[in-house]
């Protein structure tokens, strides 16, 4: 066993998975038992049943987020089932918990059908203030996130779609301003078209991209092929979100534009791609862990401004950078549901953290370790919020 | 607002509930990232791929029960839905952790379909090492708890059942050792027919009790009424578990019984009606919070020995004596099933904590705060998962 393997599988099995559940309250005498069980705890019970928004109150339901998945879609591995998945799922949760003092839940569920994944989600709802999915293969995850916004009452948020699209969003805003160019003037080539690349797509649309390029293992994305797409992609088509194209390769298809963002597979991208695309060429390559293009074989080809979903490598893409902010600013705001507007007010902030004069091809966005940026986030939601 | 109250609503209001999911890794750097979360999180997931039961050392599977309800039968409030249940739940995971170490995560479930809330645990089953359910109506609670067993590779136990069926199989076990008599001999009248009387009736007969009569809202229980009882008490008839009895009344039913046992109704005891059973008779008035005879009452009736689920009387049978060693046993036992023999076991070490020469009228049952009493019932478990 390697080195690493053997430390992670030590870090893991150390205290039993990474979260611990703890009372509390003080539960050493009789009366501490009547407050805290029975008799006493009847009391917030019927407060609770008059009026339901005191569980915001008087339960963990208040401070808590589920993180829910079936484990279908789970970091590069696929769909390996709801009791593999469970490690993401503790780690996510204790990454909210660090970064953001917010406390999550995880809850991997076994089904592989959205309908039952609605009902079951609803009924699980009471106990939590927001619902955070994850790792949901497409397009099950946009249906599932879809139906619960509409039917609930609380916030939902699939990361896999709208945490990305948010931190590509951030990185783009600066990305553009050491280039000096405009979202209004860009042309964008989105690579790998699942939950992830639809979702920033319709994101860099309302931020004022107008045109926007799609490709995947179909290959360039066009009318042509409308009836080979799942509801989501047709939909981008249907409002011209995405433009359709006649480009015969991806080589064809990343002439003058001037972004790729790729979500998709290691290494489709290559060195004569980029030297096609205009001036100052931005690359995101995030496919994990292995990118669409090395950074350096990316800076040699030509890119002025490449990032990856990796540490070792600057500008890291990663939706830690949202999901700590954007749930303490919606559950401190108390919204039910995350507009476009605060997904837009999120990735605004996040570029901020980046200053005028720190800006470079390096350093498009914040250190994940930058003390002010959950508060930062949290404040510009909250602000939002007054504003209406 | 009285002052009780006042205190109460604090205590829950102070830290918004009374649990805390905490992560329990470093998360201060990128190299303890890429160990707790990606890219290292991957090898504990593909090792719980290639072998499910790795779950229960690599993730909090392995230490976390559910502690799972749907609000339909809370205390004494009756169906007071999932949310305004929440206090409770959230209260028996703190009790459980306090008492035994053993961590639980409380869920209230938006339905009252048991085939619903069958289909939801066990799609919630992949994230616990053992369910408990609580508070939920009979006869639904018999029917989930049964399916789920049968259907699930994890323990599951229904409190309201069993935690009372076994804590009030201690308090008769040392009670019958105060006034002399035998299990195979006695007389027991229980009151009340709902989930905690039918589970006390079966497992009264598992420890030898011969003779058991029933008293419910319908009155003397009788195989005239057969049809109006659910399947639950059916199945006691139909097994001769319970006794069919012809007598007119309580007051005619309790003739020359030695046990009272009352899970029923405040004040549903008479003076006159203790008089009427046999010599030394043993009243358990469980009614909550306002017994079936308060003791002083009781004793000045002829009673010899009187304990009630309250902690300012002597003798509270309460199931705190009971869930948090049993499911310390069964995750330290590994065990799938808690089968009578188990339950058995545990009645029998919850006994065994009062010595001998201890034993009174006023104490028969152990202090929940006694340091040895889980360690004693999860030694039990073992010894008697290991003679098999």
């Amino acid at each position: 066993m390697s080195d690493f393997k053997e430390k992670v599988l030590n870090l893991h099995k150390k205290n039993t998975g990474k979260l611990e559940i703890l009372p509390n309250v003080k539960l050493t005498s009789i009366e501490d038992l009547s407050m805290a069980y029975t008799p006493g705890v009847a009391i917030p019970c019927l407060e609770i049943k008059n009026d339901k928004n005191k569980a915001y109150d008087y339960t963990m339901k208040g401070k808590t987020v589920a993180i829910i998945t079936n484990g279908s879609a789970v970091l590069g591995l696929g769909n390996i089932g709801p009791v593999a998945s469970l490690p993401v799922m503790e780690g996510k949760s204790a990454l909210l918990h660090e970064f953001s003092g917010v406390q999550a839940y995880p809850l991997a569920l076994d089904s592989q059908d959205p309908e039952i994944l609605i009902q079951t989600i609803k009924l699980l709802s009471p106990n939590f203030s927001a619902i955070m999915l994850e790792d949901i293969s497409a397009p099950n995850c946009v249906t599932i996130e879809r139906r619960l916004q509409e039917e609930l009452d609380i916030p939902v948020f699939h990361d896999d779609q709208h945490g990305t699209a948010i931190v590509v969003s951030a990185a783009l805003i600066n990305a553009l301003k050491v280039v000096g160019k405009n979202m209004g003037d860009i042309k964008v080539l989105v690579s790998g078209l699942g939950a992830a690349g639809s979702a920033i797509i319709k994101l860099l649309n309302k931020l004022g991209v107008k045109h926007i390029y799609g490709y995947d293992l179909l290959g360039v994305l066009n009318k042509e092929k409308y009836n080979q797409y799942n509801y989501v992609i047709k939909e981008l088509l249907d409002l011209n979100i995405v433009q359709s194209s006649q480009a015969s390769s991806l080589k064809d298809l990343i002439k003058n534009t001037d972004v790729f963002i790729g979500v998709s597979a290691k290494d489709i991208l290559k060195e004569d791609m980029i030297a096609l695309m205009n001036p100052d060429p931005i690359i995101f390559a995030m496919a994990n862990p292995d990118p669409e293009i090395l950074p350096e074989v990316a800076i040699k080809a030509g890119a002025k401004i490449i990032g990856t979903g990796r540490s070792d490598y600057p500008n890291q893409i990663n939706n830690v950078l949202v999901f700590p902010g954007l749930m303490k600013g919606v559950l401190s705001s108390k919204i039910k549901t995350i507009t476009d507007q605060v997904k837009i007010v999120t990735a605004k902030a996040i570029a901020s953290m980046v200053k005028e004069d720190e800006l470079s091809v390096h350093h498009i966005l914040p250190n994940i370790f930058d003390k002010n940026l959950v508060s930062t986030i949290e404040k510009a939601i909250k602000d939002q919020i007054k504003k209406g």
